[in-house]
């Protein structure tokens, strides 16, 4: 483990005895809950003045001179002015007005300027006075400063007197030093723009590690100079050239951004193997897989010509990438061609390697050593787990939340991706409640020490430049406050409230994650559509939800990279804001049946239901034939809402409720895409009138 | 002017005998009007059967092997699957299903592969036979191919059968072969995915020139290698690298597009002499201009030194960009400078230049010869026509509707822009009646026989990366007709139509002219927008247009370069429908006064319009500031709803009609939006009821 990265990220964590600051949270929890922010501040106390935002803002930057504090500082200003309309002042040719300390509205004191790559660990506090006669924006390095700018960003806000940022003092320092988002650039190719919205996007959350995910069974996304085969034959020419790469690498650092590269291995590697196939543990020949899932193919240990390359790509990509790590992949190996394989058989039996777990063992020690040679640590997902992996790697968790129990106990430090799988369509509650140290943790300091952060991890069989956003955002964000904010900033309804703002900021960045949707929609219904088509089409893609978990690849199991994802379910997006609000009038009806405005408010929703699906299923006809596919999900929104009015006529007195056991028959999935209502609408049919 | 490109492309304009080919169009006028296409074919016969579109789906692609055949076809099924959902079958790792002849459902015949760089005049028709069996597109050239493609985009649609093509027989070629787009990326940055993403909208209109105007007095955008200053001081860091340059013209090429690039001199030349203020025809210092307007900055035609830079830019631009053509701007040199300056004036009487057109006319005299050197022909906008201009130059129209005229009769090529900037906010039908050479032209043969075509242009005072898109389109679809399809397709109802329809396919191919404005509105609305809030600024935005021609720099006189776009007039549109809609309620409305449901239609416009506004004006204190330029136009909307609603009563039987003139009171433009009723308004107020 990165030690030294941890004991300097810890005084910060711990800088505060609990229970003063636990003191401190309940007592800012009100003023901060008002604020537009996320993630929300470690301390912040909020006053009844402004300082109102005009035309004539004025900025002075004493202090230590680093461009990026004036390149970010002209983003900021440029995204200020596009939300206020505002056209601040400037001198001829400047890119802002120079203030003076007196003068200025917005004063930033930059202790020092931090190395022009950021590293883990590095101190990103910073403090925010805002008063109605100015903010000032202090942190010891580059980086504080720029995420004190975040701040700022998203406390703009505006009511009948104009635009103003609130009076308040913010103290502010990141939980964890390790927070990331992992992009799959292979499964589905990524481009360029994709990846720098996402970096814009991230720096808007605080986050502060970009882990791109290069290679895959279904492509091999970075140029080798040294050997070209690689992404030559295993990419069909969508890769980043190593030009594209560094232009990546410095859009994420002018944002206080790590870039940390994966090269999966040695499973996950038949676009290796496609180059290379005398690499392989089987014979081969091998072509890129299209399709999803976990394959066979495997780089032979045995083989030193394998290392031979591994030592001159990694060496060649040790010089590329900038930042301290580099991730190894590791997972999913099946061992079904190392166990079919005498050789390498053998060769586990001669090293008294014991099994393939052995063997992989072996592997990983001998890509650290390489590593090390190269002067990179070595992190990589959950398998590299083994008595004998080197001490100071990382472990990357994905399988299950024992993974960092496991990790630590060992010793190593670790990052959690497990409970932050957004391509898994889960909820946003469920990532902001997965937490790497939860309140009530059995880990041991020692072990808390060596949990450096999280990753949210956008895996990319069902994605496209298209969706991809919306699969990402603005969950993800919410995934961010929980890997800076404080332990106990835990408030669900608080979180949806302030997501719902910082959704729209993220927008305003560039990423296309609610934009894309009613282009989708219109190509999806078709050239004869009406505005009333596409209006109730929204209503109702605004209401499903994409199956979760793994449950896509069996709803659609003849899909591959070549499946255009334009469906449906890629119109549909993970936590239904509707469905939640159908559970909210459910509960409000249930806790007083007798209550009319409950029930009018709960059968407004379901009436609703009732002629959006009506009204779909009579337009279907002139739309698009691949919209049939909703027929079915459209029927059982119409059930839905039958047994739902039934159920809300009987309990306040006529009538019969369903028996729950419909709604089994009612969520069932169709067309990849499910109706978020199965515990509300459980409940509902769940009591029984009295009568 | 090129003489062999005009007559290469004249045979194919004049192969059939005008009476014939009017006949003609006449017969294919009712089945080519009920088709999705945009330009219209010069030919088409559809008849009553389909081949329909299945996932069977095969192409047999034999002929001549010139890698865009496969590559377009390669996008032309990917935005198929895209639209249809249906995931064509492939053999592994191959793009498409290679079929044969017997059993493809598309048979792809090239007479012979294209240069790979399109050059003026190539020949661009294309055979399209469709029958329930398959679609067999033939042409003598890739480039023919490629508009095929095109064709059959645009004519896929679906209904309750399934997807499909219709059967039909289409014949088509060009009417005109310069059909090009300019775009302004000087005084608003225009990066890379701008542009591309205009060449995938040019390629599926058959636009085939992209004329980018890459020096202005606001910045200098395109990198020399040579004289590194000009984008380094020139250009705050905003300029297309030599490697992006190439980029954009493989990209262009591979879909049939030349690239002709702009360097506009004398004039327009701040950026210029901000790097080497000793080649300007003033003392200097020089900083780059960040205002709107014709500026005096003017390079010193008689100062060597300005020739030797010239010289050597030229060249290195002359192997940048393969093209045939070198645009050299010319145009708005207000000689400001050149008649301060004593040295100038001298040389002119010295040289017996005569006066400043006669300098003019020497400077370009030069940058003809080292064009010439470089293997160049020079294209230059309306002031460089002179009796001394050299023969094969070619005029580039923009002043008014008599440049062609005056060109061609001193034997100059021609380009046609007048009448088609985009920028000024024009109507469609404006643009799509304005032909280089219309019905009843007073050209002779020879004269008709130099126009070469067309240029939309698209100027970037108020345009930004966000906007852009909707500035340009869908209208310069409608241009896009005029150049390509024959004279006397000139059905305006029939163009809106189709234009509707192949907006959507432009969005498709990954332009932003529609969906950029929700999020547009979004941010301009503020958090505290409800739903609603933003249902009724979307009905407000989408009636409201932009004021006209260059009213917009009077409206806001302080804009420059930094002014944010984000505000009300940047959401509204040129063209509005409904604007369209209330002129011909109007219109059905007086036609027959006592028709109750033609008032009822009208009355129902104009209760929306009363409504709409007042609901506005009651939200907009809880909308952002900025919104509050909306109040005066919102007052008109309601006093424009209430003299028509009072009109509509009269002329019905009861009450007054308010005087015309109060129409000049209304329509005023606020906020540089418009309201599109001034001669609908005006037609209604001006009859007087009979009483």
């Amino acid at each position: 483990m990165n030690s030294c990265a941890v004991s300097r990220s810890e005084p910060r964590r711990s800088f505060l005895p609990a229970a003063l600051l636990g003191a401190l949270l309940a007592w800012v929890s009100l003023p901060a809950a008002t604020q537009p922010l996320m993630p929300l501040p470690a301390e912040i106390q909020v006053s009844a003045g402004r300082l109102a935002i005009t035309r004539d803002f004025k900025v002075a930057l004493p202090g230590a001179a680093d461009p990026r504090l004036t390149e970010n500082l002209v983003l900021w200003l440029r995204r200020v002015e596009e939300r206020t309309g505002l056209s601040f002042a400037r001198q001829a040719n400047a890119t802002y007005v120079a203030g003076t300390a007196t003068d200025a509205s917005l004063v930033v004191e930059c202790g020092a300027a931090s190395a022009t790559l950021p590293v883990l660990g590095e101190d990103e506090s910073y403090q925010l006075e805002i008063t109605p006669a100015r903010a000032l924006l202090r942190a010891p390095t580059t980086l504080g400063v720029l995420r004190g700018y975040a701040t700022l960003l998203q406390l703009l806000q505006s009511d009948a007197q104009g635009w103003f940022l609130p009076a308040a003092t913010i103290d502010d320092r990141p939980r964890f030093p390790w927070r990331g988002l992992m992009l799959d650039v292979c499964r589905h190719w990524q481009p360029l723009e994709v990846v720098k919205r996402n970096i814009d996007g991230m720096a808007l959350v605080k986050l502060n590690v970009l882990h791109l995910h290069l290679t895959e069974d279904q492509g091999f996304r970075i140029e080798s100079r040294k050997f070209p085969r690689l992404h030559e034959l295993g990419s069909d020419g969508h890769y980043f050239t190593q030009d594209q790469m560094r232009e990546i690498i410095a859009y994420a650092a002018a944002r206080g951004i790590r870039v940390v590269p994966e090269f999966d291995i040695p499973g996950h590697a038949t676009s290796w193997v496609t180059a290379y196939p005398e690499l392989g543990s089987a014979p081969g020949p091998y072509v890129i897989e299209r399709k999803w899932g976990v394959f066979d193919p495997v780089l032979d240990p045995t083989n030193e010509k394998v290392y031979e390359l591994l030592d001159g790509f990694l060496g060649e990509m040790a010089a590329l990438f900038p930042d301290a790590y580099i991730h190894i992949g590791g997972d999913e190996n099946n061992g079904v061609h190392w166990t079919a394989n005498a050789k390498i058989q053998a060769f586990i039996a001669r090293h008294e390697l014991k099994d393939n777990a052995g063997i992989h063992a072996y592997f990983n020690g001998r890509v650290h050593a390489m590593l090390a040679k190269y002067g990179k640590k070595m992190i990589g997902w959950d398998e590299i787990l083994h008595p004998s992996l080197p001490a100071g790697s990382v472990v990357h968790s994905w399988r299950g939340p024992e993974g960092i129990a496991e990790a630590t106990k060992l010793n190593f430090a670790t990052v959690l991706s497990n409970g932050y799988y957004i391509d898994l369509n889960y909820p946003t509650t469920d990532h902001y409640l997965n937490d790497p140290v939860p309140p009530g943790t059995k880990l041991t300091p020692e072990q808390q020490q060596l949990v450096l952060g999280g990753e949210a991890t956008m895996w990319a069989e069902w994605v496209t430049p298209e969706t991809i956003d919306s699969r990402i955002w603005p969950r993800t964000a919410a995934i961010a406050e929980r890997l800076w904010s404080p332990q106990n900033v835990r408030d669900v309804p608080d979180m949806y409230r302030r997501l719902a703002i910082v959704s729209q900021r993220l927008e305003e960045t560039g990423l296309n994650h609610v934009r894309y949707l009613d282009p989708a929609l219109r190509r999806l219904a078709g050239d004869n559509a009406t505005a009333a088509d596409l209006a109730a089409l929204r209503t109702f893609v605004d209401f499903v939800e994409p199956v979760k978990h793994y449950q896509r690849g069996q709803q659609q199991p003849d899909a591959n990279q070549f499946t255009p994802l334009t469906g449906l379910v890629d119109c549909a997006r993970a936590d239904s804001a509707s469905g939640r609000e159908f559970a909210a009038a459910v509960d409000r009806f249930l806790a007083n049946p007798r209550d009319g405005a409950a029930r009018a408010a709960l059968d407004s929703i379901l009436t609703g239901w009732r002629d959006q699906s009506a009204y779909l299923l009579a337009a279907l006809p002139h739309l698009n034939p691949q919209l049939g596919e909703s027929i079915p999900v459209l029927q059982a929104w119409a059930q839905a809402a039958a047994v739902g009015l039934e159920a809300s006529a009987a309990l306040a007195g006529t009538g019969t409720t369903a028996a729950p056991a419909v709604v089994d028959k009612i969520v069932k999935p169709h067309a990849a895409v499910e109706l978020p209502i199965r515990a509300a609408l459980t409940r509902l049919l769940s009591v029984r009138p009295h009568n």
